[in-house]
């Protein structure tokens, strides 16, 4: 059987991890990156690159497209574009607008006979996954969904506009008392801020006056006033050093009862170096998901809800039951 | 939409959870429970008992019939008669023969055009899916399964067989320092001993020599002399007030490789207060499954990996993308 050949559109950091995973799975190759910038200035290592508006040329030739495009501008236009031509695979994650982006893409994919998975990822996609799992199983019961630790980019820039800052990232952490409570079979109702803090590393302009960023900083309305927020002052060499990686995760918890007051706790969680990175893996493993619904002749938008994990795997449903049931 | 009609095959443990369970389920109605006893010695509240030979009267009029009947030798005989005439749902759950039983049950179903969900709960079931989807997405890592805190029935009936004891239960409890391990990015080579400790529980009898007991348990070959094992001497009002719960749970953990060498940690959890009825409730969600996969027109023997999460909710794709995703 043929390798499964991925188109990836958009070369950022997330394209960038959709590469490398390309690489870890040997039932797949890269075809080619499509990208709006100029296909000439992005020559590297052997990855052929097209402009965007070469993409129809490739019809027959690439079995999915992973779109790696953001989720405010690129895929609400890319998507249904690129789902009318090839199966596709995205990270939409504008959960409020999740169900008019599936129905336009359901729509545009079903006109182009091809299959689309819309969303996935982590959160929307692993964890949303968790969350349905557990409602199934523990229909009487409380979610608990934590992010972190991880960069909050809206969060960071937030802190950039802020006079006297030179640059600066924020680490939305969950707190782990609450954590702890949780696992130890309580249900408090909790808002976002009771779960997460707020740790911001700075650099400070060289004359500027620490006090009021911190201030400025902690009493931001939407962003910090609200939350437990830490801010340390940091020089460029350490935020250089130590805060360019992508690290992020969280958990899912659901806390539920059987019977008469029997407690059950079910617990996902991720712990990841690299966010664009593992967010490829996902979206590679549901491109060969993608691929393999679109061969059984189906077609329209799907969600992670609506794929078996077998589709996921390279191996055979009898490899799957033998070694991994 | 009528409510799902189901049948419980066995009334031990599973099958009282399998009971309650429906109770949380509104979309869901218990017929009849079936047991090879005299059914009007288990009379009770509101519900229906029948001899298992009544079965085949009740096609029909079950949808589903949930098998809670043990892996040894119940479930070998029982699955393909009763899904022959039936859509099922089991927990088959000896590993190593999971590939016979699965051909055994899927050409009795296609034979008589029912689906049966076999080798479900959580491990096989849940543990299975989260190895599953951990291995696709981070197809270079290393996997680990952690069971406990719990009861191991096997080795509670070898504390039994000792000379001087009266009685007792073993607890098979993950090593919590080996976890940390893992969580923080070790990928160490480990053996199931290594990974879990031994908790023994014993009521001596009244002149026994405790001592030789202690000595006779930890140096039992297979069941602990690998192990680091401890023995507790305890009442039987002890046993009876501290140890008459049904506890388990575990981890599975994967730590994998994305990209050069970025690490990410995907792990799954769970803390039952109540192994069976945890166990009954997975069922519950797959038997609401194999209906829906059923009244498509699917018929043959399923496993948790061919079903989309979708199928284990009552709320339809949309609630579940608006709500969940």
């Amino acid at each position: 059987m043929g390798k499964i050949k991925i188109g990836i559109v958009g070369y950022g950091n997330l394209g960038k991890g959709v590469e490398k995973a390309i690489a870890q799975n040997p039932d797949m190759e890269l075809v080619a990156v499509f990208t709006r910038r100029q296909p000439e200035q992005l020559a590297s290592g052997g990855v052929k690159f097209e402009h965007i508006s070469a993409a129809e040329q490739y019809k027959g030739s690439v079995d999915v497209m992973i779109l790696c495009g953001g989720s405010a501008t690129d895929l609400p236009e890319q998507t249904p574009v690129i789902a009318s031509m090839f199966n596709t695979v995205d990270s939409f994650d504008t959960h409020a607008k999740i169900p008019e982006f599936f129905n336009t893409v359901n729509a545009a994919a079903k006109q182009g006979g091809n299959l689309s998975v819309i969303s996935t990822g982590w959160d929307p996609g692993l964890f949303s996954l968790n969350r349905l799992l557990a409602q199934s199983i523990l229909p009487q019961g409380t979610d608990y969904t934590f992010w972190g630790k991880g960069v909050s980019q809206g969060h960071s820039d937030a802190i950039r506009r802020v006079p006297g800052v030179k640059a600066g990232v924020q680490y939305t952490v969950p707190v782990e008392s609450v954590i702890d409570r949780i696992r130890s079979g309580e249900t408090p109702e909790l808002e976002t801020r009771e779960k997460h803090l707020r740790q911001c590393f700075v650099v400070a302009e060289e004359n500027a006056d620490q006090e009021v960023i911190r201030e400025t900083i902690i009493s931001m309305p939407n962003y910090f006033s609200d939350y437990d927020t830490t801010v340390t002052f940091i020089t460029e060499e350490q935020l250089a050093a130590e805060h360019q990686g992508m690290p992020h995760g969280g958990f899912v918890i659901r806390s539920g009862i059987t019977g008469e007051s029997t407690k059950q706790i079910i617990e996902f969680g991720l712990k990841l170096e690299s966010n664009p990175e593992f967010t490829a893996s996902v979206l590679v493993a549901y491109a060969r998901a993608a691929n393999r619904l679109s061969q059984e002749g189906q077609a329209g938008a799907k969600t992670v809800f609506d794929i078996p994990f077998a589709y996921l795997s390279p191996k055979s449903g009898e490899e799957l039951r033998r070694e991994l049931l």
